[in-house]
């Protein structure tokens, strides 16, 4: 396989953290679609990263997507999500409100990253931010309920999950991306969490 | 169950829609997070729509995360996802390519909703039409590769489906939303398609 995508991108990340995870070999293609639009565009017609080149030639793109493909090609023993019901739903939400805070972070960054600086507007970043900080505050507290700070995991599995992943980096990514908002002091146990799971293989060997 | 959220919203327009198929009942709170944002902070930490409070009091959020509960919760002759394998993946592609095409649709529309007018960015606006583009040229390929402009549907189903929803959704959220486009022109085959979806009921019932 071949994912393509910077691993600063927080939904390649977590997309090579789970492949990692699932045990799927791969090579990355570390480029930007904004710099590399003809290395992404003839496998992905939105232009976006992750773009991820299966073996048979086949392509899947959106990382939501990518991931349930990924789960649906694995043994039930190492999905990331649980099969159905309650298990799921719960590992689901986690997972979705730590992309909705990846998301509301990747608009504060591109406020900056594309708008030249006279048109550089800063109540839309503010807005953008405090709705991330919304999302790490409810994963904090999910840690805290969960009692994982320091061991087991976060959607009350038996092992590792897309929950587990999701949060860890909506968290790094808001660290590396956001350095002023100090979300290290805020969420303290969302940190030694995430710290955590970052000292493992599966993320330490993707680090942006 | 409640859905909050305008239906001029691609995201809460293809939960609504994918309600109507699947059979649930829901009553609908049409406000914005961004001027009425205590409706939907109690239940949601990234103050986003589409917000679905279920009847049992939980909550789900991120349309995807939504979709995949509702589908869970629903009888498997009803679903709007076929279970696993090639199916699957072949739908789930449809559907996200859909999906990240009203993303990039949203952040053209953004940038002159949350903007000054003097920080307006025309270059990020046409970057994200330029791919929202990209996804309804691929989204009117494969209607005309699936031969169902004129009846079927677009993902090899013998029922309609999440690809037939979102494609839908995609198209007719940009025809509204980015009129100097041009996409029925554009994209006749995805035209066609799109207004014969939006003749039934399902979709005439939440109309933007």
């Amino acid at each position: 396989m071949k994912l393509i995508g910077l691993y600063r991108s927080p939904y390649v990340r977590r997309v090579a953290v789970s492949l990692n995870l699932l045990g799927f070999e791969y090579e990355n293609e570390a480029i930007t679609p904004f710099e590399n639009p003809e290395a992404v565009s003839p496998h992905n017609p939105l232009v976006r990263i992750p773009t991820l080149v299966l073996d048979d030639g086949e392509v899947l793109v959106e990382s939501y997507a990518i991931l349930d493909t990924l789960d649906d090609m694995s043994p039930a023993e190492k999905r990331l999500l649980p099969p159905s019901g309650d298990a799921r739903k719960h590992a689901l939400k986690l997972a979705a409100i730590a992309t909705g805070t990846m998301d509301k972070t990747v608009w504060a960054v591109y406020e900056g990253r594309f708008h030249p600086k006279e048109k550089y507007h800063k109540p839309w970043v503010e807005h953008n931010e405090a709705q991330a900080e919304g999302g790490l505050a409810y994963l904090n507290d999910a840690v805290l309920k969960a009692d994982v700070a320091e061991e087991g995991w976060l959607a009350d599995t038996d092992r590792i999950g897309q929950a587990d992943v999701s949060a860890t980096i909506a968290y790094s990514f808001a660290l590396m991306a956001r350095p002023k908002l100090g979300v290290a002091e805020k969420f303290p146990a969302l940190k030694a969490f995430a710290e955590r799971m970052e000292a493992t293989n599966a993320f330490s060997s993707v680090a942006p």
